[in-house]
């Protein structure tokens, strides 16, 4: 059996206590470190699971399920994802793989950051697509995130931003040499997701995400030190929130008074932000 | 302190480790019983956690909060949701007061539908809007959810449909001579939802939920006997998903190759999925 399992999303104890049967059962386990991460270092993973846990980077788990995947008609493969097993990367892939080879599939739900944004106070029901926001480098400025954004504007939807990781990136440099040299990691903050869009805005002009819209930076959501803030894009591209995982929530105009009740004491400057509420948010449709 | 605890979507283990690890210290520890189940009895968690739960139904929770925040400022009070705290019904009245009594409060992210339906191989990111289904009466038919499907479906977004739950309702008769008598609970079906669908379809006639859109049921999500079953409304109108909860997902036209082929393997009749699959999904913007 292929178990799926999700970590949540903070440290090693937000794993279920049915996850952590079937990882301290299971004949090989394995953790994909690539698209997200944990708040913590693997070795402190393989301490609290008793057992050795393989990391599986996205070169293993796209060129070599196969490996992963190996008896798993026979025996027990735990493949452990930060977040829920189908949250903002699904493993479709490996799944299928897995069905061709006959071999059954049980995933384990978790926490992900796509309902845990809930703890902002928003009504999950009130957003929108969610968006993803890469590192933008001097030639690269993708604004595709930019229309989605719009259209859930256009509703009066919140949008959660999704951002960019890099782990296990090569520079152009060494990926021209073939050398598997790797840059240190990097993760963005909500103040450098905060510029891009004002960049972006400042661009394409249409009003969707400019220094008076209102948005919410998450940090280390479900963490002791989990820490929200609430600001225009301007005051956020100043704010430090310290370690990652950060993500960002723009406001739409739809939002409850309830909602903005439960934000407003996490505002930069609540005078800014009731002024700013009142001029573009309050009784909107 | 006031923890807010998530307890995923299907059993007692569904309970984070750091969940448990709370509950299991708390002075008094409260489940909020209306708003979704787990799929095993209160007994059942009260044996596994070791201790008593109180059961804390609409009524407990929202006119004596302070009942449930009584000293909270010194000692540990765990409040348990099913699925993710600040999931599809958020707590906010509750933190909010938690707040005017100058209670600190965490929270502890678990599963929630709203990203477990990921299970479903179709991608979180092409999801609008969620909406909520809720039963139909003679007199009674809301279709305000439609346009919120109407407006994900002009961008080729996927709906999901949180179906109704009725748990302690009163009938008209008992509640207007104020006995305090209840029904027994009653949770939609994918059938039910699929057929109200059908019923706001053939009224609003703006093609959006027919009986040739596909749509996805899924129970039990997290289960050992989780089911997903795929086909046209019309089709799922006579499925049989067995026990709760359910959901349903409106399958937008922007589904992707790999969605596809993840979804397949659940039609009711695969001939019918891929006739109407070439008919109103592929290559559609």
């Amino acid at each position: 059996m292929l178990y799926l399992v999700g970590l949540g999303l903070a440290d090693e104890t937000d794993i279920t206590v049915k996850g952590l049967e079937i990882v301290k059962k299971a004949e090989r386990v394995y953790l994909e470190a690539y698209t997200s991460i944990l708040l913590v270092d693997t070795s402190k993973l393989e301490e609290f699971y008793g057992r050795p846990v393989i990391v599986a980077d996205r070169e293993m788990v796209e060129s070599s399920s196969d490996e992963i995947l190996h008896n798993a008609d026979k025996v027990d493969v735990a493949f452990l994802v930060v977040g829920d097993p189908f949250g903002a990367t699904t493993h479709t892939d490996l799944v299928l793989r897995a069905r061709e080879l006959g071999i059954e599939m049980r995933n384990i739900p978790n926490a992900s950051i796509m309902s845990a944004i809930g703890c902002t106070g928003l009504q999950l029901y009130s957003f929108g697509q969610t968006v993803s926001m890469v590192f933008f480098t001097d030639t690269w400025k993708p604004s595709s995130y930019y229309d989605r954004v719009k259209q859930n504007a256009e509703h009066g939807l919140h949008t959660l931003v999704l951002l960019d990781i890099k782990v296990k990136e090569q520079s152009l440099e060494n990926m021209a040499r073939g050398r598997k040299v790797y840059e240190p990691p990097r993760y963005m903050t909500v103040a450098q997701c905060a510029e891009q869009m004002l960049e972006t805005e400042a661009e394409r002009k249409e009003g969707i995400c400019g220094p008076e819209s209102l948005a919410i930076g998450a940090a280390r959501v479900g963490a002791v030190d989990q820490q929200l803030v609430v600001g225009t894009l301007e005051e956020l591209t100043k704010v430090d929130l310290g370690k990652p995982l950060h993500s960002l929530v723009l406001l739409g105009t739809k939002t409850h008074e309830l909602e903005r009740d439960y934000i407003r004491r996490f505002a930069v400057d609540t005078a800014t932000f009731d002024n700013i509420w009142k001029k573009h948010y309050e009784a909107k449709p």
